[in-house]
């Protein structure tokens, strides 16, 4: 190892390039290297000398531990996320990877440059659903046994958080959204607003905003994000135009 | 009111101008009236012609009428934040003052930017400590009761979430910062990993990793976000550098 190499792992924003922040447009331009999913790095405009590494998703530990080789022989390297990289994403793949790897990959360089989440941006367009205490959790089964997800839905609603649920939907898991939503229909009133948001800042971005009682899982795909209000959590009608969602600061005491 | 007022609602992020988004830039550079926090307003350049109206803290709901006013008068208003608006900021003030202020109100054009929130920030800064699922909860009682923060951090560590803490103490809140740590060493192991960040991304910076059976409470000010990490949560040492701290992505089936 030469003991050079950096690795620089840069949440790109969900799309937008005004979202995009001017440190992970700075690092963007420092790599020699770079390396993500096929789509996420299509959004990184390609310059001369600059090697892009394209990969698969779901194999984000193989991806880890190549960007940590290359960053090991002395290469600049950006591994690009979309959103945030440390919600859900490459950051802590590379991080597995370097504990269950060579000693010395510890004196790399390893920086992780913040990013828009999907969570933030999606919150952002709807009002601020986000205004009182909030959890995240992902939907998927791939890497965690599904009874822990339904505990973590349970325990969250029920002691009135906010959720915001990450892959919530795809072909290889079509009916965990379904059976997400028949649990919380037993925790929280069917009012309870439900915001489904797909490709948050792209082109085709599309919002819809349902309730509890009558939420489509068919909504979303492995590109939504859902958002599922408290008890607390208010909408206010507009005339001609979506309506806003947030949540109130205050909790009156019982 | 004129129908032609617009009020943008801005996360400036958490302090570093390097990441705050173009999006949030070009905001502030449009707007006539610029409202907020004085230490968040002095961060954004004065420019000819453009209003400056600093507030105290705690005054979040007068401060949000005051901007609805103005962009009911017809100016381009721009609510400024630290961090992210909409969690624990501004944003939800501004749609509880439109919900329950004149119906006129709802015509306008408000627009919330989204920003890097320090929780974002501050878990790019040591590694991916929200790697898997993770709740973000207030400690502050000035607008909930304690003992539904007690509820909420009980449940959610119980549940296996990391948990990310703000307005963890101040002169007026001097007890709940140590009590908080005295409920989770009841569920969650001494060993598990307790960031403190204070003024994260700025000149003043400080950033202390410590273990829940020695966390020292009073490490945490105002101005702190506490990480607290799962059972699952690994720290990986390093010669001569700070340690990195991370979520792995997978649980196993028990």
């Amino acid at each position: 190892m030469s003991g050079k190499g950096h690795l620089t792992i840069i949440g790109l924003g969900p799309g937008d390039p005004a979202m995009q922040t001017p440190q992970a447009t700075a690092a963007l331009e420092a790599a020699t290297d770079l390396i993500g999913y096929g789509p996420y790095l299509a959004r990184v405009p390609v310059r001369a000398g600059v090697m892009h590494h394209a990969t698969g998703n779901r194999v984000e530990l193989d991806r880890a531990r190549h960007a940590l080789d290359l960053a090991a022989a002395g290469k600049r390297v950006a591994v690009v996320s979309s959103g945030d990289a440390g919600v859900f994403a490459m950051a802590s793949a590379v991080f597995e990877a370097i504990d269950h790897g060579d000693p010395a990959l510890r004196s790399l360089d390893v920086i992780v440059i913040p990013g828009i989440s999907a969570l933030l941006a999606v919150a952002a367009r709807v009002g601020a659903p986000l205004g009182h205490d909030f959890c995240v959790i992902s939907l998927s089964d791939h890497l965690k046994p599904w009874g822990v997800v339904e505990q973590r839905l349970t325990a969250a609603a029920g002691a009135g958080f906010v959720l915001a649920l990450y892959n919530p939907s795809s072909r290889a898991r079509p009916w965990q959204m379904g059976r997400c939503f028949e649990l919380l229909r037993a925790v929280l009133p069917g009012t309870t607003p439900v915001i489904f948001a797909t490709a948050i800042s792209r082109a085709n971005e599309s919002i819809a905003l349902a309730t509890l009682a009558d939420a489509d899982p068919a909504r979303a795909d492995m590109r939504t994000l859902v958002l599922i209000g408290s008890a607390a959590t208010r909408v206010i009608e507009r005339p001609g135009a979506m309506s806003w969602v947030y949540t109130p600061r205050r909790i009156d005491a019982a």
